[in-house]
């Protein structure tokens, strides 16, 4: 069974998580009178009901779930079903204790919040069966159901297991994948600290051990743990797939939930459906949501999307819970909408009086209708209908960021050679600036195919497979711009140094290799001499990291003035067949980055944007008609030229320049055909 | 049974812990001779005495113990008799295992150290009923023994307990207050991430779960550890009341000890008792000291207190162990009587060579009479015996402030707006807001009679019954001044927001309501424009906080000049009935708050002393003669008018005008009838 | 048995770990050769080898050790062959799960990384003893062994075991210490908190506790701790012996390791050897290198030692691995070199591609032959064998700084003055002091006779035995000049205060005593004129510590101008017989001591060398020649008059002045007696 998109009767879908069940019956006739006021066409409903349906094993009662879709149905709003598996009964865990998640350090993680149970227990699987099973074969037909939703951000808050059915499983698994216990201790590298194998009896999960354990086991858990869970999610999704025909997903969260591999996972759903929360401390964080809409777009494969879950104002679990100001939940919705979301679903309709979570926004706050953010929701509402002709129009990018779960997996275990290297970090720099250049970007897996890309940028490709790297020499000598910035390909699939040393894999794509690292103390910065071919030499201020480089080929664009590769090349450019090879070997900020990725541009036939900073603009291409978004982030009015066209919020004509109110967003629709992401109308 | 007070022939009392188990025979008789020679009255005898006692199990050693308490009768020393159940016996432990204190993450607590077994186990329970019966029957006609010390400072170290004794009796208690598993649903709104329950069985202490517990179960928990403290006390009480007439007290540790609900615990003890314990790095830790003997002789209700432990100089469990200055101990001493204490104790008579506190000071140094503290010591004996008319002065105050431990409780549980939001740092900015005006201030409980006061403060009332509510606003309506500090007021008994939001239930009171929490983020602070009415207007610098007020009839008195509710109201005034409702919706410093509160003190009818900073002035009115204790904490000389009286510490007599040294105390009595905390003679 | 040092034919050692269990054979041929081409002569072998030795329980294959062994002999490169107990086979904890090491939380540390079973545990002792006595049954002859390594690095990571193992055995070191449980109550001072025993049954190790628990108990833990390790030492040693008649060593990690007393140890090995490594945060970390090379030296009595590894370039276990700059590594190793070692050692010969250490750098790096750090690893190949007449020769000082590591144990539990007083910082701010004037010093346990010194110093003598302080009080009488930090003499064996106060053991030697501790708050600093006798008064700025001085006699040669003390002695010097005793009661700085070690020096005789700041020139006595080492640590050129003779490296006559390099190291070999470190030639 195939999904291009979801069933909405061509809108823009909108609502949010709908817990009726924390009301009494006299709320939800409120409930649904408002969701029409706002033009909510879509709830996600029973997230977090297993108790209440199934309320003693094996024994159901669906009748409040009953009336609820039928209360919907009767009101227009469709229903997104979830399945309550992220947080079973407490009579399951009294009958099941030995299903109880275990932490590292041995701890017992029992019930009384929500977190699922241990992804490795066969009770949980059965019972997780069972009530998707059931549920499925109820409502497969009720005409209000038009998605299954599968549990809830797996991954979130249950990452890692300890348990002893964890420890069975895990042998199994490494079983399938090794098949001898010489392939796994030459994967493992055992040889090293005396960890040699003789019996599948004595493998475990990496367990508390003296000092740092072995790192290849901790890899091989992390590819495990993400494993147990997606086939927790399979198992579910089969289970409905026998009674239903609706699409189903599962809810991700995108870039920060680092458990999960999202490639991987996206195979496995019918509709990719993500969560987002802003970082309330990062004053910048528009652009950190910009990130996840295309990480969430490129492992969607570029198909529409639903942003399942988002907030109207504040979220409660942060240091400080910054509230949204006017404008921006409209903002944020448009943006997810413009980088590829057909969907714009919050967290949650109603803010819960009681619970962990009493605190987090909602559609309706606490004090009720009379609020900011019930305004603006219901005018959100009516942006969105306004927008639904944007349904199915697809991003096209130019410039590809390389994104590998398994490489930050690696890169997180100790003892690297800094700690002040984070692939986080250095991914958000390379992103920002080229999101402020306005280069629309997909990310990419090192092993797919490349040749649509202009542009690759690796900003953190610690562990890098041989066949990948050979994957981007390909790139190169086809004609791609690669860029790769330090402390890549190190290590191959089982953290073991490449032979030959660092960066050996990619030495024919970029005429250099490493000779050593050379980390800088804390807080130390060192000078680069920038000098690209006929340009002005400027100097750019960097820190953390320096490599001893050695050139094999390749030109030096970069020189380092000081620090302990003094005189050494910083930054090299490399001719390879028909493309460039780029390498920085230091951190730059983000405005260091801008010299450099000027001139990288120029080598992919890149332009950037040449927009005001924070002024946002990103294309959907329909059939025959272009949707241009663009977002005015910024506390003053902005003039940009989107061209001519219909301007679909305000329903305007515009002939040539726009002008956006400041914090306002316009979109423009338009037959001229955009230079897209990918530079071609 | 009732007191008044405790016997001491109308002397003030004044001694320390003795422990004269630490020492050979030969030092007993120095011990006593010291102690007559520095005026000690009263020690306190077999707090740590346990195991030298009950040598075994139900074998009994009292032959030391008889030596000492008649070594100190015949040397005129008086004894308040310990149970020594703070720290049962290493054989005891090993006996009952199970009696042990297990922390929430499972690790088992054991002998060692001191601390005592789980409040929950039956074990424990007898054994320390059977001690204290013990010492009860043999010592209640002991002509030494003038009180009786129950335990020593339940709460500190072990406050909270998850052995199974616990799980068990946390069922019990929990049965007895919600009698059915519907009500207790309904209570910690189980419907919230589906942690329904079906049996009683399922329910227990709020365990590791993989992320954030249910709150309204951690704030019941938070009860009920504080509820089986209680009960073990309440059961020596009753166990030595069956033999004894004497008043019995326990020694609290008023603001320091989080765990307890003081107000609660006042109720049970015959004679209220407080161990302080200087901040040592805190410069101004004269107000933390005044603030805890306050606190103190509120919930004692006004009553003589005694000040049962405090040190001579620095103590030896903070990181920084500061030292006390010459005349320091003095004046702690005196403020604390000043405050109402009319026993003056300290940890301990001499410092222990061994163990985990021998860097603790003592009456008696490591090395000797030869010292500035026996010095002092002996100094403060002879002072303390030309102060004995003040017992049983009291103190009245004309202010009060909000002072419930459920709250703060509650508001210390996770997931709330800001980490920058702590109650200890608002009571203590608005209770030194009111020290250095020179306003006494009492603590209550907001359900208490209010009417005496001209002004009450709540600086941190986040969770507030509505009953509590509606007192406030009777208050308020019967003509008294309410000032209410931002973040109050949120949620009900069981942490679930209040129907119709935040601040709702004192919304008459205050003609407000909050629409939306702005917390900045870390770093950012705000400008307050002032603006009383007839007033010159001023900035005031805030942080941490603003609020989305909507006014419901209050004036606005301060706006917000930027911030994320730049244009609104910060600080508002409501008339309402025959009072004021001020609320103030953001975080101002001590410096910031004083034209605030100056305007409050207009609407209240105070006025400030107009003292220097640091010179403290307070009066305990008694039978128709009033003492004036002046405490210059200053490196100056002060002149400061007290009237005409008798100054006690000199014996010299005073006309007018008062001349008290840097570092010094006058304590002025006089019949002519003072000003005092009430604002009557 | 005893041994002057190791064969090695006359030269200086020169390798590191071999570890061809993680290579394919062919990659051995490879090592051997190139380790020819380096000059290596010296590899240990086995050290983590024991799965692939003893394959089973009881089953053994030597053929590939055979065959290695074979092949470094037959290459001329001799064998430190290692007994591999510091990381038990999987099988062996399969077998024995009772023989894990238990962290204090009750975390079992298993299998999985490194690290040793419990050292109480007997089944681990009698596994290690079977593989050291096969080892050696087989290897006792083996031409290419010359010497034994034992374990590796006892104490890191496992210092601590809370097993149940470790109770029993800590209950049997305890009886065999106190006899009766009378004794062991009064030395644990059981009558503070109620913890008096009745039953051995009771005791245990300090298990986790509701407080602090009892530090003498923790003290004796401490104790016993390091002699469980030593046992496991001297088990494996003595079943070598038994059959073997080379040296036995184990590698110590000198100042690294704070759980081992380096004394004690020494006494136990043939050769001492060491491992260091610098902590790359620290830009002087050379000084560092020099104290532990000159501890190493002095544990072992002054005779030869071996560095049994450093690193050639970056580690990687620190936060940021700072790799090394040209002729770092070369300067490192004749540091060691200048101050007694005869033997050059690294971790580890070629680097691993897997593992927990895979950036470590080694002799080979990752990169291979076509690296700096292997041409400086052959440079210094070379430089060794031009070093060999330096075999043998010796140091010697005329200064020494007291060590003891019970003090530092004692001093390191909780509940002390001030967090801000840390031994180490006080040992490393007197020794860099020192090492800055020239001055070349010894360290020596307080118990040893001093009399060879001219000035002793106590930079953190905390527990101070009443008998090690008569012997410094003696050293003082007949002459000697010693200068005592302050918290210095505070408690004996037992961390129980002195009778008569702080400071008392020493009141006879220093002429002062300690009324009391006055610590500073955080960030305080505090003045302090210096106004030696005849000199010119400065100002010194101090912080962290004053005391409350009471003179006996002392001469006050440092006031404190301001803090809690201002006015009172700072610093004091005492005639007591023929020598000097100086105390300083406060914190100086390095800059801020060298003022007060000119006079003291004045006083000791001795004179500060002179040079410029980082020249570092140490002398190593011969028979009839001296060697005179001087590494200039600096980034410029250096004129040093070293006298007449010739320079080893550069293979040139010297008569005078030698130039020395930036970043260089000139070796006189010289037949004028040089005035070392005793003063003498």
């Amino acid at each position: 069974m195939t999904f291009a998109s979801w069933p909405t009767g061509g809108a823009i879908s909108f609502g949010g998580d709908y817990n009726p069940e924390q009301w009494p019956r006299e709320v939800w006739q409120e409930d649904v009178a408002l969701m029409r006021e706002a033009g909510v066409n879509l709830v996600s409903v029973g997230i977090f009901s297993w108790g209440l349906i199934e309320v003693a094993e094996g024994e159901f009662d669906f009748s409040w779930l009953d009336e609820v879709l039928d209360l919907l149905h009767a009101h227009g709003i469709a229903v997104d079903l979830g399945t309550p598996t992220a947080s079973p009964p407490a009579w399951f865990f009294a009958t099941y204790p030995q299903a109880r998640v275990v932490a590292k350090d041995g701890t017992v993680l029992g019930f009384g919040s929500r977190g699922m149970a241990s992804p490795s227990s066969p009770e949980y699987r059965a019972a997780a069966v069972r009530i998707a099973s059931r549920l499925a074969a109820r409502y497969a037909h009720h005409p209000a159901v038009v998605m299954w939703h599968v549990h809830n951000e797996y991954g979130a808050p249950v990452g890692e297991d300890f348990s002893q059915n964890a420890v069975v499983a895990f042998r199994e698994w490494l079983r399938a994948r090794y098949e001898s216990l010489d392939a796994l201790n030459a994967a493992w590298g055992t040889a090293f600290w005396g960890q040699h194998y003789t019996d599948w009896a004595h493998v475990s999960p990496p367990h508390p051990t003296p000092t740092v354990g072995n790192p290849a086991q901790k890899l091989d858990f992390a590819r495990f743990c993400d494993h147990q869970l997606r086939a927790c999610y399979i198992a579910e999704r089969d289970a409905i797939r026998a009674h239903a025909t609706q699409p189903i997903t599962t809810n991700f969260m995108a870039n920060e939930c680092p458990t999960t591999d999202l490639f991987a996972w996206a195979r496995e759903v019918d509709v990719v459906s993500n969560d987002h929360y802003l970082t309330a401390a990062d004053e910048r964080n528009h652009v950190g949501l910009a990130l996840a809409a295309d990480l969430t777009r490129s492992v969607a494969g570029g198909a529409p999307w639903i942003l399942m879950e988002h907030s109207t104002s504040a979220v409660n679990w942060q240091p400080r819970n910054v509230a949204k100001r006017a404008g921006e939940m409209a903002r944020n919705s448009l943006a997810h909408l413009a980088r590829g979301a057909d969907g714009i679903l919050f967290f949650q309709w109603r803010a819960s009086r009681s619970g962990a979570e009493k605190f987090h926004s909602a559609m309706l706050p606490h004090v009720g209708t009379s609020s900011r953010v019930w305004r603006e929701v219901v005018e959100l509402g009516g942006h969105l209908r306004a927008l639904a002709p944007v349904r199915g129009a697809r991003v096209r990018a130019q410039a590809a960021i390389l994104w590998d779960a398994e490489s930050f997996w690696a890169q997180d275990l100790e003892w690297r050679p800094s700690v002040d290297v984070r692939h986080k970090e250095r991914v958000r720099a390379y992103y920002e600036r080229l999101w402020r250049d306005g280069v629309t970007v997909d990310f990419v897996h090192p092993s797919q195919d490349l040749s649509g890309y202009r542009l690759v940028v690796a900003p953190a490709s610690y562990l890098l497979r041989q066949a990948d790297a050979d994957n981007l020499t390909r790139y190169v000598e086809d004609g791609g711009t690669l860029l790769v910035s330090f402390f890549s390909a190190v290590v191959d699939e089982h953290d073991a140094v490449h032979a030959g040393g660092y960066l050996a894999p990619l030495r024919d794509a970029l005429g250099v290799e490493v000779e050593e690292f050379l980390p800088l103390r804390a807080g130390d910065s060192a000078t680069v001499r920038w000098a690209p071919e006929g340009g002005e030499p400027v100097t750019l201020t960097a820190d953390v990291w320096q490599d001893d480089l050695v050139l094999h080929g390749a030109q030096v664009v970069g020189t380092y003035v000081d620090g302990p590769a003094a005189g050494g090349p910083a930054i090299t450019r490399h001719a390879h067949g028909a493309g460039q090879g780029w390498y920085v070997s230091t951190r730059l900020g983000i405005d260091e980055l801008a010299p450099v990725l000027a001139a990288v541009y120029t080598d992919a036939g890149l332009e950037p944007s040449g927009l005001p900073l924070d002024v946002e603009v990103v294309t959907r291409h329909g059939d025959g008609e272009d949707f241009v978004v663009a977002i005015n982030h910024t506390a003053d009015e902005v003039k940009v030229d989107l061209g001519a066209g219909q301007e679909l919020l305000g329903a305007t004509t515009v002939t040539g320049t726009v002008v956006i109110p400041a914090g306002s967003v316009a979109v423009l629709r338009t037959t001229t055909p955009q230079l897209g992401g990918d530079g071609q109308p």
